[in-house]
């Protein structure tokens, strides 16, 4: 790409009009607002809106950029933020009606690093219940309102999909932020494990992470960093190295094609585009290994079994809170969790544990030769459906591993938008951002 | 010890008496609410009581005593909370008047473990502000009310010193269960890292443990093997391992000396015990190692600055979700650890990280070669003081370490109670143990 061309859409800065002087976060706010006023109604992507807090907090980036003295490459981004994650100013409500209005007036660190980084919180965005498959809620995909938007970062991804939000926080544990960014085209990042704080999240599941979502590569890394560098990683972990803004393009010299279960699922529509992808990654001169590698072969067969292995490990993890909530009140898909993790004992929960550790040291010892992983976000567009969010499928080997993925919203599927997942090695984020510019940048 | 001699007093069974039929739930529960009418006045070491629900609770263990289906060791126990965990039926107000009545209406891990084990659980613990230095509360040492009862889990040692409770649960992050109950004459039991499930804790720093007091070893261990068994460790974490009867007595054959940072503070009469203790020990036969081991100098060395080090952690993770509350609802401590949080930055963070992994690996390196450490639980007995908790000096390196740690009420300096604390290997607590009681049976 020249330096003279436009950016690619995707790598756009989130901050270029405010440097430009093209608009202001006030101006941008109202824009934002025009859309939900017209969508939200069939859209539902909000639990809760601040409108008059967004307005004032927009008013004071506006003086910033004015002045020459932004926080960050964030200031002035509007944002939402998953309805697992404490808010000072709003009710945090886990999508269940157990905790509906329950509010600790506090913000979650990622939420208090963001204030800090200038972003501009407008709201509380949907989600399923406890962040997991069943839905209260009632959001609908922006581009076809018969479709879901995925799950569990639900009214994060549809927000930011429709227009109404420029980023938003997530949260993965199996597929929930990867998923439905690819189903509403647009970014999404899941960081490495613990590697951005969950304090306030209302999670600590062992290989959930705090992730990103937003309309180009450099704004879901410039909120990542924010929070990176206010309020680290969790406990005990380090955080995201790099800085706040996009590392430069790195042409990768070898990547690996994952096919895991879920392979059998994806859509015809699917496969043509990622098939097209394969052919480009491989003109552009860069060696894509498939299973004809015996140690990827390995890996993906030792990956066979896992979701089934990530659903035993997080049916004991879950045990706790659910076995302490009025059961009534649960789903009944939460029920069936919550008896599948009584049946447990710290044996079997243990024997998972290692398992995956096990997995884990094999995914390490492939990605020491290869820079990053390649396959869909979801097995294709987002399916017709409201009663689910859609399969995780591509989701988990991620999750299980521990390690960074996102996702770019450069394919297709029967019209509507679909993902490209990119799968990084732990801890090595900053390098699988580096590599998504590259592909963005040799489209 | 012959087999025929009664135990001693530490090593007394929780449902001795029930399995005797010597008591009931029932009658014990009234014993101790016999000495909260006559003490709570003076000692202050509860938040709030359910009287009603612990009753019914006895009752309903009584019954299963009477028909001989006790759930565990620990069915009738009358047990405490220290609030900062989470109960069903009382709020939370981790000691700070920001959470003052707060109720989230569920248990935390432990605390449903505990129900589920049939303890009885009578009431919430007063705590320091947050768990650490300052404390909002008024609570006195049983043995001598002019005294602190020590901190952070301060109404747990207290309650259960005076009578007023068989067990309770504590958190440790510094010194907060080890010495309380050094000062309160009563074990305590801080396990390995993440071996107990903080779930509900309001805590998730990255040295932070929950723990158990009792009036017994024996109760101390089934507390926690009740937890373990139930709800597991921490997500992602190793639970503890053996049976909920503590284990066999096993004779060590080395231990070693640990003389960190603190040594110098020691009170006279203190050194004095410790010195007969040292002196007993050589009599039975262990070997004892003291500094003129070069490896061991070496890591008390590396400790000397451990109790810095520790803050250094504890202020950055501190830093939320401390500076998301009202500035002027912390007290002036609280404020300044604040202030060092935000004066941090991920790196200083990261490296004091690292620091403490090298501590632990030298730990590591020469714990196999020792059976267990030994030191004081605490500088002396409890200070006559009522505006701070003491020193936690002695505590510091078992909580940097993450390794178990527990302390034995058989010292004593004034004519007060004081610990003999044991420190064992990462996951070894049940090794731990048989020692401890190896000690207590060749008293």
């Amino acid at each position: 790409m020249s330096k003279d061309a436009a950016p690619h859409p995707l790598l756009i800065e989130p901050d270029a009009a405010y440097r430009a002087g093209t608009a202001t976060p006030s101006s941008v706010l109202a824009a934002h607002l025009a859309v939900i006023d017209a969508r939200e109604s069939e859209i539902a992507a909000f639990t809760a809106l601040n409108r008059a807090g967004a307005a004032a907090a927009a008013e004071a980036s506006t003086r910033r950029w004015k002045a020459g003295e932004p926080l960050s490459p964030i200031d002035g981004m509007v944002v939402g933020i998953k309805d697992v994650i404490e808010t000072e100013d709003m009710p945090t409500g886990q999508g269940s009606p157990i905790w509906a209005g329950f509010h600790t007036r506090r913000d979650g660190a990622a939420v208090q690093a963001l204030r800090e980084a200038g972003a501009v919180v407008l709201g509380k965005t949907t989600t399923t219940e406890f962040a997991t498959r069943h839905s209260f809620a009632a959001t609908r995909n922006p581009h076809d309102i018969e479709r879901t938007p995925g799950g569990s970062s639900s009214g994060s991804a549809a927000a930011v999909g429709a227009g109404m939000l420029g980023g938003a926080l997530g949260t993965q544990v199996v597929g929930s932020i990867i998923r439905p960014s690819s189903y509403c085209g647009v970014v999404g990042y899941k960081p490495s494990f613990g590697a951005l704080n969950r304090g306030g999240a209302n999670d600590q599941l062992s290989q959930s992470c705090l992730g990103t979502i937003a309309t180009s590569l450099n704004g879901a890394w410039g909120l990542a960093t924010a929070i990176a560098s206010r309020v680290g990683g969790d406990p005990g972990r380090v955080t995201l190295r790099g800085s706040e803004r996009l590392p430069a393009s790195r042409a990768p010299q070898r990547m690996a094609l994952l096919k895991t279960a879920g392979w059998s699922q994806i859509e015809p529509g699917a496969r043509i585009a990622l098939d097209q992808e394969i052919h480009a990654i491989r003109q552009s001169g860069v060696e894509l290994v498939s299973d004809e590698d015996g140690e990827l072969a390995e890996l993906e067969a030792a990956l066979l079994d896992a979701w089934q292995l990530t659903e035993r490990i997080l049916s004991w993890e879950f045990a706790w809170p659910l076995r302490s909530y009025p059961h009534e009140k649960l789903s009944p898909p939460m029920q069936q969790r919550l008896a599948a993790g009584k049946a447990m004992n710290r044996d079997d929960y243990e024997a998972a544990l290692a398992r995956r550790d096990a997995i884990r040291q094999r995914f390490g010892r492939l990605a020491e030769r290869v820079d990053c992983f390649v396959t869909l976000a979801a097995t294709g567009a987002a399916p017709r459906v409201t009663d689910n969010t859609g399969s995780p499928a591509m989701n988990v080997p991620a999750s299980l591993l521990g390690v960074p993925a996102l996702t770019l919203p450069i394919l297709q599927d029967s019209g509507l938008p679909m993902g490209l997942q990119l799968i990084g090695r732990n801890g090595q984020d900053a390098d699988l951002m580096a590599v998504a510019r590259w592909r963005l940048e040799h489209a």
